[in-house]
């Protein structure tokens, strides 16, 4: 088999440990030589391989790509594009295949979620539909634990142990202030579709009484009295009430809470954040003092508190992806297996994109408990290995040293350029 | 001189390391068991004088101490309440010495920011005032950095740290995400009445191009339109735009913008949050994609990323404390004096009571940029050392562990209550 190109791209959201993925395939790919060439880099995920933007990363040295293994966000850009069927936009296929010819790329390596995998899987067709071979394989990456057939998704367990750590830290501020301060603390949380990054939070203690006292799920319709009722128990018994809410936590009808009509002073609609419309809430009804935390992007690409374990799984699904080109597979996502949970063994699996693409893994119902404001034991049996182990970055005055790369593009060879 | 037993209290907000202060206390009266009997901790700071709710600080193992330097919060609770004058609350000191005389407390040990070391210095008079002869030291304490008299506070480091921190990963979140999707991130940080916790945000870049590009501070007025100025500066040169925001960024008339008059539904004033109100005055002016995060109780509880600077000087300010007091010393409080920025060189000094007591230290306007966005060399100088060095805690099952302690109260001797 002639020695091919390889491209590599990151798609929608970044995470922590994103990066490790990558370093996995440029690694693993450097030890193939007589069948990868180069290993281009699409500046800014696909968009980069539509515009003929490769980022060259066999300039970047041994160290550089290792540095990539603690560095947070997407180090080639990432982005929200989603290719449409060949039938409703052939001409985004066609221009796919312009570059990979020009550049001679034989391997297709796609990290992402769900539309991402479904990308990938529309472009391992393209031997088929479109006369072009090219080996493809899905790289499975999201905060979001969402994918089907893997048991979890790398970036989530770096996600929940910042989560877990967060709420256990902030819960001892409050305990500490609860006699005569703020009583209740809110915690705004990722997860617009599913509670697996809330359910996290739950980590930080054990029964009714340790904090957080409540989670708020996307899976669970939202309501106001259950919940007031369970703040006043908790502040009347424990002295104060932590709550984890999920961004998606939302009514019966389907209204999120974060988008539950606040307007500003011109009258235009507030911005969400379900934290803060929980306090109102709270504030209103009880009078209770509080205080809440939006953790947003800080909670994805806190790097500085990735899970050991969620490092390693990270880079296996790069490796492995590559294992499974140089081995003729096609059209694939390595999984991550568990054989057991204590302790915890795992192993990489292969899932087909066809299948995996556009499926969403919801939580089991049995994961939360029957008031719906908590986890139960088969959930903590889930959770709890995905967060072991530290990996600290190292740091350099103060701050973790991320990697700094040339990121030097690839000469174009194509004249035309391509709007998208 | 006879054994005396002293009293340790927690007071006013807690932060990621005043445990160390109480561990630099208890671990240095432990070394004169000649002078100082027991160390009684105030439950909920004076308030457990107050009520004479007194934690037996003996019956803690050496190991449970030693483990309070790494356990954020207040371990032995916190409280809001400031002594009011002696005219206009004798009550209060009657009691005060009442409690002192049933258990023999001779030293008193206030750990806490501006408001309490005016509480450490009115009991400092008792002996004067009232016949009580008590020795009194003040332990500083304060996220917001605006004691005087002392180079920094110790909580401001570790809080300086993980804003930093923070700042520079969800920066290369956005960076990664800005073609297709997030152009603008804003984090809000604490500091009501000081920027310095926002200053802190500038050390994750260097220079106009690096993150954060914008950082507001209470002391400059905000101005609507040089700020979206700026936004859009950014994104067209940049790609995109990290906003750095205090909670305390106020418009010339003094008008905090978190309170700029957002309203809920039914009309109620929309609980603050300066992020959600910025975010939503960029999207109307400019349309771009943003998110926002507030921090909150997170950055000043996050114990996993202090600064190992800044446990040193906690640990360092409490036994401080206890020399000062065996050596016969009255009405003080230890400061971290500065020898020189690079290499970082500081030793502990003292300044009166007297006049540390409600005293605030701004900070310097020449350490804020004439475009009033950002920080200068000299408060780059003044910052960087105060981050350095990392002190992870131990973790157990991917969370940190804190110290647990036994918290046992002193059997009480007074039969009359006392409320407050």
């Amino acid at each position: 088999m002639a020695t091919r190109n390889a491209f590599y791209a990151q798609s929608g959201g970044v995470t922590a440990v994103i990066n490790a993925s990558a370093a996995g395939v440029i690694q693993t790919a450097r030890k193939y030589p007589e069948k990868i060439g180069k290993v281009y880099a699409g500046r800014n995920g696909i968009i980069g391989a539509l515009r003929e933007e490769l980022i060259d990363t066999s300039l970047e040295s041994d160290e550089t790509i290792e540095a990539l293994i603690h560095t947070p966000g997407g180090a080639f850009g990432s982005c929200r594009h989603k290719l449409k069927n060949f039938s409703e936009n052939r001409e985004e296929y066609e221009r796919l295949i312009e570059v990979f010819r020009a550049h001679d790329i034989g391997y297709f390596f796609y990290n992402g979620g769900g539309d991402s995998q479904d990308t990938a899987y529309k472009v391992s067709q393209l031997a088929d539909r479109m006369g072009y071979p090219i080996t493809c394989i899905g790289v499975p990456k999201t905060v979001d634990n969402d994918l089907p057939f893997t048991d979890c998704c790398p970036g989530f367990g770096s996600v929940a142990k910042y989560v877990a750590t967060s709420t256990l830290e902030a819960s001892l501020d409050i305990r500490s202030m609860c006699e005569s301060s703020t009583k209740v603390f809110i915690l705004e949380v990722m997860g617009r579709h599913a509670g697996w990054i809330a359910a996290a939070g739950g980590l930080a203690g054990q029964g009714a009484s340790e904090p957080p006292h409540i989670i708020l799920f996307p899976e669970v319709p939202f309501n106001r009295e259950a919940f007031l009722a369970r703040v006043r128990h908790c502040v009347e018994n424990y002295g104060y009430c932590v709550i984890v809410a999920s961004e998606g936590a939302q009514y019966e009808d389907g209204r999120f809470l974060a988008e539950a009509g606040a307007r500003d002073a011109f009258g235009h609609t507030q911005l969400g954040g379900v934290a803060p419309t929980l306090a109102n809430m709270v504030k209103q009804a009880t009078g209770y003092k509080y205080h809440w935390a939006v953790a947003d992007y800080l909670q994805r690409s806190a790097r500085h508190l990735a899970s050991a374990t969620d490092v390693e799984q990270a880079w296996e699904v790069g490796r492995a992806a590559v294992e499974m080109a140089v081995n003729g597979k096609q059209a694939l996502m390595p999984t991550i297996v568990r054989d057991q949970s204590d302790p915890y063994r795992w192993h990489i699996g292969e899932a087909p994109l066809s299948e995996v693409a556009n499926q969403e893994k919801k939580m089991p119902i049995h994961y939360i408990t029957d008031d719906g404001f908590g986890i139960t034991q088969d959930c903590r049996e889930y959770l709890q290995p995905l967060i072991e182990g530290e990996n600290f970055p190292p740091f350099e005055k103060g701050l973790p040293k991320v990697a700094k790369l040339k990121s030097q593009l690839v000469e174009k060879k194509l004249k035309a350029a391509f709007n998208i």
